[in-house]
């Protein structure tokens, strides 16, 4: 497994992306977002799905040169289109929005139709909340997750990301499956079981083993009926606010994932509480839940997204370990 | 059990609400909301918590004259605070001001301070969207749940809640939880097991016994470390927008649950989509899901909330059955 310096990587991301025919800036942006995915801890939406992203530009489901355009506008809302581009850089985009909006209105919200898998997230909202902003996103997805009390897959998984400014950053990024199948790629690569039943196995019974799950595709919604009806009304609102297709449509109209819907919102909380006060409020919060009593004494309570800053800083210092298979399929496209 | 005509019920929430010191047009609109949140199937936050509520009413810890007094205001957000008065009056209210800002700026948001239990927040999320807004709301609790990892409960189960407008109204009303207390009470009261380990036993070990986890006050969060984290989020959010108190400081600094805050979210989906363009798209959504293949083919997949309407009208139309103990609470009031 070699260990890539982060301009190793991102330089390789940003051949391949000028090569199926993003312009100098964008390539430079979305190798970014990719490195930046993979330094977070995620390479299962950084350098392990950059092959797959490559693909889908070249098959014409990802359109290199598209841009977001705006349609209708409520004022604090707009509704978007991603006209089939790159989802990193129209999410990133429609969060800057959704701040800019929030910068004159309190809370802004931009619904996206027609853009693509975002990749993490996590990323768009991290980034607003370091510009001082509450920010809420969510997407829908392919049907991949079977709703509660179902064996066939008829809802999206439908990632809901939550962060709040602070030092650091506190940062939820949660699929709608108690695992997403990057995060049972990742433990099958590094050979673990996993923490939880995660899913059924080929014959029906709960099972820790990630690569039964994959093959199964019987997914387990996060606190069971919860994350799948909370799958429900994401979609459901993500489709009828940006106009564009839920799951159902996404499904069986299109030839793969493609022209999902996203939402995007902000609120302008420098505006609302000043950052000494945002700060003491935070570290009482904080110290209360990190002074619970663990029920292993190694394994200190921690608060989401808290080890983000850490883990990153200890890839970009020590390098990037990243999986044979992988970077040998990026070099050869 | 006696099997109560909803009539007589709220009368007798009338009669004890105006006792304690509501005017009769606040004990009219209260006493609906508990008899809603009976007839809804959730009498852990109707008629069961009657008696509790009228007893923090005496103990003071909530005030039956307050009204809700606006704060800051930034256009489509705003705050309010609750002045220690009654939490359902508040919520109902609040809610009701977030779909005004939405219906002036496409979207609006109330955080609200100083506020008390809202019982159920189904109740006003439902009703936002039967006017047709896409609604969201959340609140944060004391402390009762352990954090993933802990022991002790340092964190609240800050119920989130989502509605989707449309015939029926989809809704998700969620604890952080896998299991409210108010649904542990339920499934003891009925003699139940739980359908899945919903916390622990006073020896450390899974359980799906309601009184065992009651006793040992040892939660499971809903998706264990993903309701955890959301949990966590939606308590930072909701104190540092309101400026009023997190769990932390509700649980430390006051006698008892109060003084807790709140977030009120509402769309104008109305002015997004028509309702033939809103109910084809639902209905499509709808029957994808409840044409999945059922684990037990007694038991088709159903969406969240659908059930409501004719679950609260069987109970206009063949009475409420009241647990003999709390009738004679009340009756004694």
């Amino acid at each position: 497994m070699p260990t890539l310096a982060p301009e190793t990587l991102s330089a390789e991301f940003r051949r391949c992306l000028t090569a199926v025919g993003f312009d100098a800036a964008a390539a430079v942006e979305l190798a970014g977002i990719f490195l930046d995915n993979t330094l977070a801890g995620v390479p299962s939406h950084g350098v392990n799905r950059f092959p797959r992203f490559i693909a889908q530009v070249r098959a014409g489901h990802v359109d290199p040169t598209a841009q977001p355009e705006r349609g209708l506008s409520l004022g604090a809302l707009e509704r978007w289109s991603g006209n089939g581009g790159a989802g990193p850089l129209a999410a990133r985009r429609m969060m800057t929005r959704a701040t800019e909006l929030a910068g004159t209105h309190g809370v802004g919200v931009v619904a996206l139709a027609n853009t693509n898998h975002w990749m993490r997230g996590g990323t768009f909202a991290y980034e607003a909340a370091e510009r001082g902003f509450f920010a809420i996103c969510w997407t829908n997805t392919i049907a991949l997750m079977p709703p509660w009390g179902a064996v066939t897959p008829t809802i999206g998984n439908n990632p809901l990301v939550v962060a709040v400014p602070g030092e650091p950053v506190t940062l939820v990024d949660m699929a709608m499956s108690l695992y997403s199948y990057g995060a049972l790629e990742r433990q099958r690569l590094a050979g673990r079981q996993l923490e939880a039943d995660g899913g059924y196995d080929l014959d029906g019974h709960l099972t820790r083993d990630p690569a039964a799950i994959e093959a199964s595709r019987r997914l387990l919604p996060a606190g069971l009926w919860k994350g799948s009806s909370l799958a429900i009304v994401l979609d459901m609102a993500a489709a009828l606010m940006s106009g564009g297709l839920a799951t159902v449509a996404i499904t069986e109209d299109r030839p793969e994932e493609s022209l999902i819907s996203q939402v995007f919102l902000a609120v302008d909380l420098g505006r609302l509480v000043d950052s000494a006060e945002r700060d003491a409020t935070l570290a009482r919060i904080r110290d209360h839940i990190t002074g619970s009593t663990p029920v292993d004494p190694a394994r200190p309570v921690r608060l989401p997204g808290h080890e983000l800053a850490e883990r990153i800083a200890r890839q970009r210092r020590d390098g990037i370990e990243v999986d044979d298979a992988i970077w040998a399929r990026i070099r050869a496209l």
